[in-house]
């Protein structure tokens, strides 16, 4: 962490420098279990353990109200939160939201985008307690999310080298589906529907702890990416074996259309909020879970794909 | 509640009825032990009772960069909802932010708004947990407070006739300070800072619970709105005593030289986040807390002074 730049924008110091830089302000107390840096915190609060996430969805940045509908949007926005307790091998039991929106948005936006948001909380059984709403020149939708953990809190950084790396859920898809959409187009449906309502894969976080897992996080700014969190954290290499990385059939008709190469939209692509996580060798991982790669005594961070670096792009970056 | 319209913008529909018509929609499970509609949520997790509640706060809506430093802005969007929890008897544990902010943005900038958080958070040793930093045009701060109530939940909807309405800390400071401020002047200092770093009264929260509160809210919006609530969620009246509601003299120097009747600022002002609420008759209220009307058994939401209804606008009223 260290001293942050004192001059400089924020573009320059990049997402992950300014939340360092940031975290090593706040104050952490003895309720703090685990702090700034994973997918979710952990708090103790009366007694019990609590885990606790926020993200901030932006008009234009995140979603266009051209593309997504108002439901859409509203579920999104709690995948994406619910995603992160299912990061952290928990259940979210509840939501908060604050919605900034212009005055004159239609009533009827704002209660779809509510029954959306409702519809996918209730994947996971969460309630939605309640929130905010304030005026802003586009919609802006912060969610927080409540989980506990109720086999155990799995971290980023865990991971052992001798560890499988294995992933749950669909990945390349959401971002296929923002390929095409960005050029005008709206199918293959499929792809297009994964960009715009996200189907996090809700019961494999807690399977993940039950059965032991090492390391968690959900893709949500690109596979190489997050694990490049882990590798991080965890203070290992990551080799991915690209026989194991499936490409679904509409990721090659949405390559082959548009002269990409599906296996970037694995790679590199976010939004899906599959899980990736690290197990021990020995682990019989189920029906939900399948390896993808292996855990290296290497370079700490370094993610590679058949012993290679894989050229261009490792994801999303903020605020570039 | 009942069922939204179907048409018309949300600023027709309002803010309250707004945060009804989604209310609505929301689901709510077993662990929500008091779910939307007043300062705060209650869940039971884990064995814990938590206690959360999120604000959010644009730039240009709630605060103007060339006003409010960045340690400002910070300390305010801490207390805002440090006082949310303040409001159910409890006190926070943990925060959680939420930054959208240009590119541009000095990294100083951004330190300096952690920093302000950070200290605010500190007066009541909560700490901060992490949260999600984003682009966005213009700043955007959302918040989250996680907290526990360790003398017990003080709801809006317990008062009963015949109990004493009391309030804890400064009210009306702020007003005078943004009244101030809006005619381009920075003094008196007092009031400016009071709008620009409020002090909630953090004590007085916990303590109303332990002395038995029957109900409880901080002033965000106006003294009259906000015993408003208290009034309409109990169906009860409430009557203010003129001649109990405290006129510092900084409100009324601001009152003079603008030409105000600096009640004014006192009955509607808000952004001070001192607490009201309601007490047994024979409480002893001690320190922080001093009467300033009854409840009544009259028409429910209805709140008079020295048994009028007093002219003029309530508070303030978003989205209008």
């Amino acid at each position: 962490m260290g001293q942050p730049p004192a001059t400089g924008s924020i573009a320059e110091l990049g997402e992950f420098g300014l939340v360092d830089a940031l975290a090593a302000l706040f104050p952490t107390g003895p309720e703090v279990q685990l702090g700034p840096g994973d997918d979710a915190a952990v708090l103790a609060v009366d007694g019990g353990q609590v885990v606790v996430s926020v993200d901030m969805l932006v008009e234009r940045e995140h979603f266009r109200r051209d593309w997504s509908s108002a439901s859409d949007i509203g579920a999104k926005a709690a995948a994406e939160n619910l995603s992160d307790i299912n990061a952290m091998g928990g259940r979210a039991v509840a939501l908060l939201v604050a919605l900034g929106a212009p005055p004159e948005l239609e009533v009827r936006w704002a209660t779809d985008f509510a029954a959306g948001l409702a519809e996918e909380a209730g994947r996971v059984g969460a309630s939605v307690v309640g929130g905010d709403v304030t005026r802003a020149d586009v919609i802006i939708v912060s969610v927080t999310a409540i989980g506990r953990c109720e086999h155990g809190v799995v971290m980023r950084s865990g991971a052992r080298p001798g560890d499988i790396v294995a992933m749950a859920g669909r990945q390349g898809w959401a971002a296929a589906g923002f390929a095409v959409l960005a050029r005008g187009f709206r199918s293959p449906r499929a792809v297009v529907d994964a960009h715009l309502r996200p189907q996090p894969p809700y019961l494999a976080g807690p399977e993940a702890a039950r059965l032991g897992a090492t390391s968690l996080i959900d893709v949500s700014d690109g596979l190489l990416q997050d694990l490049g969190h882990i590798a991080a954290a965890s203070g290992v290499a990551i080799d991915l074996s690209r026989g194991r990385l499936e490409i679904a059939e509409p990721l090659q008709s949405v390559g082959a259309a548009l002269g990409v190469d599906p296996m970037e939209f694995v790679l590199t692509g976010g939004d899906d909020y599959c899980l990736v996580g690290t197990f021990p060798a020995e682990t019989a991982l189920g029906e939900s879970w399948r390896p993808i790669g292996a855990v290296l005594d290497g370079p700490a961070g370094v993610v590679t794909v058949d012993g290679e670096t894989p050229e261009g792009a490792r994801g999303h970056q903020h605020f570039r």
